[in-house]
């Protein structure tokens, strides 16, 4: 493994994803960009390698809304070192729970939770203690507020803050390198609303007004990349976008938290160690006999 | 079908799940209960027939973890009539996320989010309409706290947490007869302990001090169900139970939200319909010529 460095970035092939590989390029920073759709991350490759002769951009394609892939994904990318890890990738969809397709919805589970959750890990493990690592997963709005008609998918969306502030805390806690944070933006025109609707066109204007270009998202993953708060986010009703400690409730020492498993008592450990010192010194004297051994001792 | 009707409890054949499947049998409810374990669950319907003769026991053995065990459980219930669905079924895993075994990590996505939203969608989808049927889905004081040591499993429940309470709301506002409902342990004296540590003892005097057994948290499981509030939850610092409204921001009728699809205005619908009826009508009289229609209607 040579020193270059890359940024990973998932859900690159369309959206707040290949803006955001943009983003990086212009900074200077190695790409590896994955999706399924290969043609887009083919434009994209292109497009970065015009504009910014010397940055790489690595294309993997992968569907990872099959967990197995996700596995595969990162053997593959072991071969490289990582410097960012970006979990992008990601889909909704608009109905009533009574109503939604459930080939569609667990495509989505797969996708926004078991595929981010297995990507995030395998990446805290080997990075932890690398100096500038970073992690960041894409929520969203819909992960601090359930917004009606889109119930499963702001589920999907809580889980991926609350598993991202989790992290994020557990990692300083334990005096990791690596930080670990969560943006989570409001409306944003991409491919999101045809998908989340299952139509062809989606008109941005007419279903939110106000809303986010993927580009103005991008710059705002640059701006929590390039800060120590955990949280990013776009306020749902002003959108203005914040820099902010972790929202959701943090139960950090707690007495009510389940307690370490019972340690031996450190004067027992002091008893141990002094008697095996003892049995372990030539120069003690050792005594078969107990009434001579306590004669020596009354001495 | 006939008109006898069952409650469903899944993960019954220990802790909270067999308490609560005992606990609707002392109010004469007819079970089905579901887990993996054969055993446990003939010994439970045994328990129960023992005591109460009326009451009916039906038992499933399937592995939820595995999605496809979900769909296939709930197609063999469709023989049945069910008034109450309690989604149990679940499991923790202690320990940091770098350090988390993914195989053990992706059972309990599966299960704790996968076979829920499976189950509950199709629950609500057949039964939405049916009056006093309801939905209780098992949290946890971890669906609305994030508890050290245990991120990873604290997000699962805060997606049950989020789509319970999504769902709640989105069947009152629809009209819908069925409830959903969330139920939040804090901890209880089940197999959870041993299970979300990987260990063969485990001792919650020790390890917690303060928890409800089983039977306690069947008894609140109880009050949730003759309640009309949506959440039944423990306090995690004082042990107290209570019946509360939702507790996660939920952005009903919000300017925000996604807008409907523009609709044909209704003057066009008007003139359209009326225009049909004009076609239709068998009295109108018909002119194919332009010259002498006009001369009738100026007459």
């Amino acid at each position: 493994m040579s020193d270059k460095k890359y940024t990973v970035i998932t859900g690159a092939s369309s959206g707040i994803g290949y803006a955001a590989a943009k983003a990086f390029a212009a900074r200077g920073k190695n790409l590896i960009v994955t999706a399924r759709r290969e043609t887009q991350l083919a434009s994209l490759r292109d497009e970065i390698m015009a504009a910014h002769p010397g940055v790489e951009v690595v294309v993997k394609t992968a569907d990872l809304s099959v967990p197995e892939n996700a596995h595969r994904l990162y053997d593959e990318l072991r071969a490289y070192g990582i410097e960012t890890w970006v979990n992008n990738a990601g889909f909704g969809s608009y109905g009533s729970v009574a109503e939604q397709n459930l080939t569609k919805i667990e495509s989505i589970l797969r996708l926004n939770i078991e595929a981010l959750t297995i990507l995030s890990t395998l990446f805290v493990h080997d990075y932890r203690d690398a100096a500038g690592a970073q992690l960041i997963n894409i929520s969203s709005c819909g992960g601090y507020t359930i917004v009606p008609t889109a119930v499963t998918y702001c589920a999907t969306k809580f889980y991926v803050s609350a598993f991202t502030e989790g992290l994020a805390q557990e990692l300083i806690a334990s005096g990791a390198k690596l930080r670990a944070k969560v943006l989570a933006p409001a409306a944003t025109a991409t491919e999101f609303g045809k998908v989340a609707n299952d139509v062809e066109t989606y008109d941005y204007n007419a279903r939110f007004g106000t809303y986010h270009t993927a580009e103005q998202m991008a710059d705002f993953l640059l701006r929590l990349y390039d800060n120590d708060k955990i949280l990013g986010r776009v306020d749902r009703e002003t959108y203005e976008f914040e820099l902010t400690d972790p929202l959701l409730p943090y139960a950090a020492g707690s007495s009510r938290n389940q307690k370490c498993e019972e340690e031996p008592n450190k004067d027992t450990i002091d008893a141990l160690y002094e008697a095996e010192q003892i049995v372990n010194d030539p120069a003690v004297v050792r005594y078969t006999d107990v009434e001579e051994a306590l004669k020596e001792l009354k001495r």
